[in-house]
């Protein structure tokens, strides 16, 4: 009996996760009896699953929801619940109480449920545990400094997964995702929204705003990218890790000239004409604190792939969200 | 008015540094009316100050302490408050409790009080934030990968501080310790506990035992190098720390042997004859596993001052603890 439960399983990764799941049957090699979807609002069971699914719609920071949720003790937890960074930011008290009294409650709801239970828990940190100033690459010693309320969170959660893993409660690992490209779906505010939209948009015939030079470099990963990470975690031999179990995952670091490049050869001059230059300097100096590169050896060594190019990630975006 | 506050008053850092700011009679070069003391049980009140004192008996963990501790708003909040990593490694929950709890309850409790108040808050962090393997220096950049819960919550706790600092709730240093030698008292059963104990038995005409080999190599500061990271921290202006709020202190690295050398040079080989060699594998083991050395060039540059030797650490003991 393998039950796998999904916290955050609502948003856009939680879905795709979902539908793997359920495309698969399998996980870490395991077959899958039972998948739990939690979200605040109710996660939609994934279409053709050949397992049993079950729904909990809750707030994933309020005392006694974690209890429920492994008192059937699921073996992999995925625990992808957060409030994004920019919602952090806005909103601090909030932000703390989701993204890091929620983590807090689920480790201590595992460890109270005791008699040896010990799940894989699969959390999805951020690249936004560094703040700058940054060497050209980030190494995978490079300390924690996150200039967001976010990446604060983030990196405090990565130290309690280690604790707990370490005193033997839970089999953590935390993987640091790049920025996801190409996101599916509408334009949206984040500043980091144009990463995507300046491929997106011109893909579907619209036109895509870019608010900063070309030569700004940003590390990205396709969303099968960051699903072949989620399930290679969750499969993983956790004694390979030792006490450091969050990693920061292999993603394609390229300018945005090299992305407008990539774009050219997948679709042509006729869908680069679409992106029209828009300097915004507030996005500007927002991004320029963002990480640009990485030298992840260990989740390389650890069999972690990342796409193979940035037009892999194009190509990726038109066959699984455009049918191409 | 300026208004001093010790959280963790009675403990040895605690108690010299009361004392200190009593001689001094001023912290960061301003003139100190009043000094609140807490601890878990009734600090006592410095000898000869010319301010106003007062103890506050209380458990930091408990919700609203915090609170009355900065109603009267001080000016400078220094927090020595821990539980120690031996007991926090034993009784998980009291280690959260006091160490990473009570610290976000200070925090909270300072965000609270608002209307432009913005203490300096000192906070004593530790070396147990790094864990092996090391590099032969730890650099400033270097990640934060505790070995311990004591060391987990300390790093949380950098965290805090410095996003609490960031967002402008608090003016927060955290400074890391190295190990305090010589500690003057009693030997204790800390790991640690040998390495004052083979330079302050000796020159108390008592045996001391030395459970590791000689080439082990630590990293020492002197409670009066401790004292003066602290009231360093204190008057420091901030706006030359950026966002990296957490700082690794200088101190003295040298191996048992060079340490044993010191020892003869300043009370003969008479004292030296009384370090026994008792091989214990468990000690070894732990202490294996602790930073040996740093490359602090931060602190350094910031006017943060190490101790000059091993010797000066020696006759500092004997000066202040021996009255010689």
């Amino acid at each position: 009996m393998t039950e796998v439960l999904i916290i955050g399983g609502a948003g856009m990764i939680g879905r795709k996760l979902a539908d793997r799941l359920a495309a698969d049957g399998t996980v870490g090699g395991k077959k899958i009896d039972r998948l739990v979807l939690q979200d605040i609002v109710e996660p939609a069971a994934p279409a053709g699953a050949k397992f049993e699914t079950r729904a909990i719609a809750g707030d994933f920071s309020k005392p006694g929801l974690s209890d429920e949720l492994v008192a059937s003790k699921p073996d992999v937890i995925f625990h992808l619940a957060a409030i994004v960074s920019g919602e952090a930011e806005a909103d601090f008290d909030k932000g703390y109480r989701i993204n890091l009294d929620g983590t807090r409650l689920l480790l201590e709801a595992i460890r109270q449920v005791g008699g040896g239970y010990k799940p894989r828990l699969v959390f999805t940190s951020s690249i936004a545990v560094f703040g700058a100033p940054f060497p050209d690459a980030i190494g995978d010693e490079f300390h924690s400094t996150p200039l967001t309320s976010y990446g604060t969170q983030k990196a405090i959660c990565e130290l309690l997964l280690a604790d707990y893993s370490r005193r033997g409660f839970v089999d953590g690992i935390g993987i640091r995702l790049p920025t996801i490209c190409v996101r599916p779906g509408k334009p949206n505010k984040a500043a980091s929204g144009f990463f995507s939209g300046i491929i997106r948009e011109p893909l579907n015939g619209m036109e895509a705003i870019l608010p900063v030079p070309r030569s700004v470099r940003h590390t990205h990963a396709s969303p099968r990218a960051a699903m072949g990470f989620l399930l290679h975690a969750a499969g993983l031999d956790s004694s390979t890790l030792g006490a450091r179990r969050n990693l920061t995952m292999p993603g394609v670091s390229v300018t945005v000239a090299e992305q407008i490049e990539a774009l050219r050869k997948v679709a042509g001059d006729a869908a680069v004409a679409l992106i029209r230059e828009e300097p915004d300097q507030t996005i500007r100096t927002i991004v320029d604190g963002w990480s640009r590169n990485f030298d992840p050896q260990r989740s390389l060594a650890l069999g972690f792939r990342p796409d193979a190019s940035f037009e892999e990630i194009i190509r990726i975006y038109q066959q699984d969200e455009l049918g191409k």
